[in-house]
């Protein structure tokens, strides 16, 4: 099988490298000369170059751009694509790119891999990188079986756990599990920072610790990664966001009121809650 | 040096460790006859009882019991202490404490050795738990410099970083680094798992992953230590949660209006601040 993927960062290297192992020919674009350069002399992929008709024989395209530049993307590629061509992305939020992307090309399957690693770019590619992470894909009512088959096969054949579900339902469960996490924690880091008293500011940064260290991280993160989600998922964060609000209302209440019981059976919960959220083994 | 410690759950415990294999002798008092037991079978004592009149003799003792039984504590110990005798304790919170047992021991020293882990009791006792540590001390103006010194230099002698400050400066920055991320955390859990939406929750479920996990890591833990820094860290942590909730809402309202560029400015920002709290390398 010929496939084709436009975009050779860390997720585009990553699948070339995976998709080539398994015996296809992996045939890499980018808008960077020098990235498709380094792509074909690392042999992560078979061919490489930066303009779009090098993908004029392809049976399966995976479009590997950032969010904003995913149906532009489409829309340059549609001209050199073959009729019977299936089209995926590779994008964190899915209804507004299933939306632009679905009139532009009838064999279009939204997707989702959700790995990732703190790198960047194509000399963070690795192998291996999909092998027990979640793969969701979103057709819609008029996307071709055919199309999430072939897809989903592929899926599969990177050691992905497969899930297939309307783009909405993706986009607001990924909102609560990653992009809600990302603005909470960020305003921990924003509201410590805003200490007003130099004593205790200096204190609480040398005190700081494990507890601050993961509730902060996500927070901490790439600051264009961060807007790009509020942008693209903005119904669904927004709704995440003032659900937030009032839960964290009903902790300050509490403790407010001094009622140490209705904290203790808020905390009970939350205890007994995260473990339906993180079924396999961690801390 | 001969020591007392009363409480042998994983602090007490792991101090008499280290205590004692810097040479002290350890005498451990539990209220439960078999931790005693245990304490002295393993040898992490000299010797141990669930009496206080064990102590009629140490130079210093550490009082390692919940923060609602340290005044207690100290109250029926008194009677046994040689006069000249050091006393301090290892709760998290500090301004209560303080002021409720320096009126009962003038060498009275409030202490916080920095240091756990996710277990508890005399198992869970181990060497050099506090090494690399934080260790804060906070005397107050009626403090004897003597005290203060005997017990930063059995800190020391741990491997702990010794800080000293006033007990409510103590308690303002744990409140940022500390206890408001332990509610921050719990009402991310509490939110995610009030979707209404069926597919919409179990699909979150099945997708959380590292970022989702490590934000909710300490609102995901034991309860009874949530209710009891919430009841005795009351005014610095609500001051904290209601700053916080200030921060969010500038988030909030930032992708409300869909000001990107305000959003870009804050996430840069607690990109950058966040370094600040974490000094030594991590993720």
């Amino acid at each position: 099988m010929k496939v084709g993927i436009v975009g050779l960062g860390l997720i585009g290297g990553s699948l070339a490298l995976d998709l080539r192992s398994r015996g296809m020919v992996v045939l890499g674009v980018s808008r960077q000369k020098k990235t498709a350069q380094i792509a074909l002399a690392r042999g992560i992929v078979d061919g490489a170059s930066d303009r779009l008709d090098l993908l004029s024989a392809v049976e399966v395209a995976f479009l590997c751009t950032p969010l904003r530049a995913i149906a532009s993307t489409l829309k340059s590629l549609v001209p050199h694509l073959p009729p019977e061509a299936v089209v995926t992305d590779v994008g964190s939020v899915k209804a507004p790119i299933v939306e632009e992307c679905t009139p532009l090309w009838r064999h279009f399957v939204g997707g989702h891999p959700m790995a990732g690693t703190a790198g960047q770019g194509i000399e963070a590619a690795q192998s291996h990188l999909f092998a027990k992470a979640p793969y969701v894909l979103t057709p819609t009512g008029a996307t071709p079986a055919v199309a999430v088959e072939k897809i989903a096969a592929i899926a599969h054949s990177l050691g992905s756990t497969v899930y297939c579900c309307p783009p909405d339902v993706h986009d607001r469960a990924v909102a609560w599990i990653s992009h809600l996490p990302l603005m909470v924690s960020a305003g921990l880091i924003a509201a410590c920072s805003g200490e007003g008293d130099g004593e205790v500011l200096d204190l609480a940064r040398k005190l700081a610790s494990s507890g601050f260290r993961d509730t902060s991280r996500v927070g901490g993160g790439n600051p264009e990664l961060g807007v790009m989600v509020a942008r693209y998922n903005r119904p669904a964060l927004l709704r995440s966001l003032q659900q937030y609000r009032q839960c964290l209302d009903r902790f300050i209440a509490a403790i407010e009121a001094e009622d140490w019981l209705a904290l203790a059976g808020q905390l009970e919960l939350t205890q007994q809650q995260r473990s339906q959220f993180l079924r396999a083994p961690s801390d």
